[in-house]
């Protein structure tokens, strides 16, 4: 364990399910990373707040730093749920143990990150979904809103259509699909009261590990299987046209759906996607790096 | 506080929200009526068996008998939940405090009581829906399943709907609709990020509260809230076939939403429906006395 006299960054971003955290030097060069548990606010701020130090502290110690070097950092910190004013200002008033902290939602950084810093669009398409573009001083967000009230064309959305068609085509008020066999299989079901059983209480986090059996089916020609993709296109390409109304000079694609996906996507559509240049912690230290200059 | 000498029944309908207990005489004569907790044993085997207990006690009590009666009662328990053999049988196997308990599905006994004791269908529309028809040794569930994964044309769903609806408007993503005024109204929001904030967990009957606005909203013109009543009737209309399918005798239409729901059936659906002749708790003491006898 050793002190820098370089200044160092940190990158937090944080969400429902983790926070991560990356230590960077003045030039970009990463030091060191670590995970820890959730991070949004909106859900705990108190928990957000852990979260975010355990997960620096894990990040300080992969680089060779103590925990004396915390109070030494430039903190840029994405966070989840911010984007209501309430748990933006909550998290804002927090005594942090850094030397600053610039606070932004887990969009803004994950935006800044896939362009380098510059501004542009992206379109997150993981276990939620949502879109975002920063032009000039202006961002906007379209569609995210949670599960499963909104999200269309997440992982979470994914999965949940596909066990209301297994239990409709159950009960035989639908077609029959491939979905059935192959969602009982991944939850070791029987039959539809097994399948039933598991669903109490579950959330966007159950739903999104079925996603990967509508790719499935739909590429083994199960007809309900491409109407639910047919669905999600639909959803997506209607937030893509209201980002590219803003008219960004990029727009990126981002979350654990992207490559399944973009079969399922309009070429025109998707040709118009540019990878992500950096991940969303990286952008949370471009975002500090800005607001410190 | 006395005894009885004559034969007295328990009626007991239990579900996720409460526990309904009746105390009937062997002339079905109403002697009092209790209320109490959540008797879902999906949920918990234990609160299940606690709130019908508390339930019994209480309609014991407004009946003018006291605790030691419990054991003298014939009881007829309808139970949410016991359609999943393995509740079935852990709420059978409980070392109960009645003279002897007779064990249904809560569709079982609303079934029974709507035909005062026959055969016959019923399709509840409430918090949740779901068909059920019994004909000779016969029973058929169609639909059920739980939110928000199954019943269609619930309350529930028909706010999830709702909700899914004006957060489609608020991104700009789909119609306008009269339905974003009436529930900001309702949940006392000023726009989609607040209603967002009152919707993380929030489970059915949340969601039910709010299905009063998609008819007050589609009786007003509002093209959506009318799309989404006329999907309600479409599955509405496809379980009445499979259950009118097993030829019942009788149907009925059970639950909140009924009143409302009528207006949204062709009326060649909704001229077969016959009124519910007894509550579901009594129907539970119908079943109880067929297996007694």
């Amino acid at each position: 364990m050793h002190t820098s006299h370089q200044q160092l960054y940190l990158g937090i971003d944080g969400g429902g399910s983790k926070c991560k955290a990356v230590i960077l030097d003045a030039e970009l060069q990463c030091l060191g990373e670590g995970i820890a548990g959730a991070a949004n606010p909106f859900h705990s701020v108190e928990k957000a707040q852990k979260s975010i130090v355990d997960a620096a502290l894990l990040a300080l110690a992969d680089a060779g730093f103590g925990e004396q070097q915390l109070n030494q950092l430039i903190a840029g910190v994405g966070l989840a749920g911010v984007n209501i004013p309430k748990y933006f200002d909550l998290m804002n008033a927090w005594q942090h143990p850094f030397k600053v902290m610039h606070l932004a939602t887990d969009l803004h950084i994950a935006c800044l990150g896939a362009h380098n810093g510059e501004n542009g669009a992206i379109m997150i398409c993981g276990t939620g979904s949502v879109g975002y573009v920063n032009t000039d001083g202006e961002s906007l967000i379209v569609g995210g809103h949670g599960f499963p009230q909104g999200d269309a064309c997440s992982g979470a959305w994914l999965g949940l259509q596909a066990v209301q068609k297994v239990l409709l085509a159950a009960d035989d008020l639908s077609a029959q699909t491939g979905l059935t066999e192959r969602i009982y299989h991944a939850l070791a079901c029987n039959d539809s009261n097994d399948l039933v059983s598991q669903l109490s209480g579950q959330g966007a986090t159950f739903y999104a590990r079925l996603a990967i059996h509508v790719f499935d089916a739909a590429d083994a020609g199960d007809l309900v299987a491409q109407q639910i993709l047919a669905q999600a296109s639909n959803y997506f390409t209607a937030v893509f046209h209201k980002l590219m109304a803003k008219d960004p000079a990029r727009i990126s694609l981002i979350g654990g759906l992207q490559v399944r996906l973009k079969d399922w996507l309009a070429a025109d559509i998707f040709s118009q996607f540019s990878d992500p240049m950096q991940a969303p912690e990286i952008g949370a230290v471009l975002f500090a790096k800005q607001k410190t200059q």
